[in-house]
């Protein structure tokens, strides 16, 4: 499976401008439409892209066989309803966004009578820092690549996302359903999220940030959090990551009852179950 | 203030161990008291130690004006309960338990009519692994040394505590309150080990942990944990760390109830302040 030369990115902010530097450095030509001028002329001179433009017109969005969507969810929908039948024909089209089966059947509806296809994915890729000017492709080294296969896919579309995911470094490329995708990416992403702030916010930590141990910086790490995007997330996935709220939840209440109770045995098999499948992950 | 030149320890893992390293890279010369004959053998070996003993006796103990305990707590009581007779009358003793209200009373009455004096502290060191041969004095470069001195204190021997502190390489040495201590240790640690140990096992990860990013594996890297050594560090501070954890529940389900009801305001402010609080935090 070859991926086409070029390469259109739309949206060049942390995660748009990764995959331009990524392909970029994998010899594709790599283009991006952006909204300031600074950030494709940023992109240019540091040679993430060879050029782009703030406009979107049919002449340049034509000419591409593969178009890598790097915006927020509300974004993609709006400019999918602006400008998608300035797509070429045949297009495969792909995403980054973190939450898949609320935005697939918004941009399905949009491009149901296009020639083109649309094959989400997901690189769990990120940082804690935003805009194209901290975009890295090392950011994919560690990062899990997830396409989420629809009805309306072709597998040969599927295997050249997949591709693309192994192209720019992924550490792991696979495939799951959107509503599996949604489920592990509401538990060991948005509730992670969730956690690390409210441990930020229940206390007022500037009496305890002094006193802090590794285990409360690394639980933390996540905290400081671009609340317009981690909103949109969360909202994006509401049932789902309320019902993971409420399964991590339980658990906690678990081991508070077994410690207010003074049950040892209770509080000593969670810590066993957890040592045991802790000890399976990498690092 | 200046320590004495040899100095004991009492129990030989990986705190033990590591204060020994800490001490020997500075010249003191330090001796062991230890269950295994192996844990000594090893320290000597590898110049952790001058010396030591498995069996504990009266000429031997009354050698030191400085005794660091790095026991668990009931072995510590145990322990004192036994050979306190046998400490050097002028002593002064420390320790490395990470709860202090509930030893305090215990050892306070052992050692109430002996002229010796107990500065209790806490080095806010660790690992996730055990014993001696992984001891390593640079395990206190990131970490706090808190001391938490009692009336019956003498400012003098707090100052020698805190002395020590700095000899071992600590990363900032300070004082708080037993109660204080206590507190903040049960937010900051235990808390986030009874939230690391909860993630493992609400949901059975052997299915995501091959899609488990970085803030995921960062959240549950102490969730590989002693069940004997934290189970009893929880009972020990149990009604800190149950009030502490209904703080922390009680914010995740501000936010539950803020995503719940699609309260946006109350969602981004709360990311606002975390993100905020979290700024100020080394790394």
């Amino acid at each position: 499976m070859k991926l086409p030369n070029k390469i259109l990115i739309v949206g060049l902010g942390l995660m748009g401008g990764s995959y331009a530097d990524a392909l970029s450095k994998k010899g594709y030509e790599v283009y991006a439409l952006a909204h300031r001028q600074e950030s494709l002329d940023f992109a240019v001179k540091n040679g993430l892209i060879k050029g782009g433009s703030t406009s979107v017109d049919e002449e340049f969005v034509s000419q591409f066989d593969l178009v890598v969507f790097a915006l927020y969810p509300h974004t993609l929908i709006q400019w999918l309803e602006q400008y998608h039948s300035f797509l070429k024909p045949g297009a495969i089209l792909t995403d980054v966004t973190g939450v898949k089966s609320s935005i697939i059947p918004g941009v399905s509806e949009i491009i149901k009578d296009d020639d083109v296809e649309f094959v989400f994915a997901h690189p769990m890729a990120g940082k804690e820092v935003y805009g194209v000017e901290n975009a890295d492709a090392d950011i994919f080294k560690k990062a899990n690549f997830i396409v989420t296969p629809t009805n309306s896919n072709k597998e040969e579309s599927v295997q050249l996302i997949e591709e693309l995911g192994r192209e720019i470094g992924s550490y792991h490329v696979t495939r799951l359903t959107p509503e599996l995708h949604d489920e592990m990416i509401a538990y060991v992403s948005q509730l992670a999220h969730v956690i690390a702030v409210s441990l930020m916010t229940a206390k007022d930590c500037d009496s305890l940030y002094e006193y802090t141990g590794n285990s409360f910086r690394d639980l933390t790490r996540i905290a400081d959090i671009n609340e317009d995007m981690w909103s949109e997330l969360f909202l994006d996935n509401k049932e789902t990551l309320l019902s993971q709220i409420d399964l991590f939840m339980d658990e906690m209440k678990k081991m508070r009852e077994a410690l207010d109770k003074g049950d040892v045995e209770t509080m000593k098999s969670m810590m066993k179950l957890s040592s045991i499948r802790r000890r399976k992950f990498r690092s």
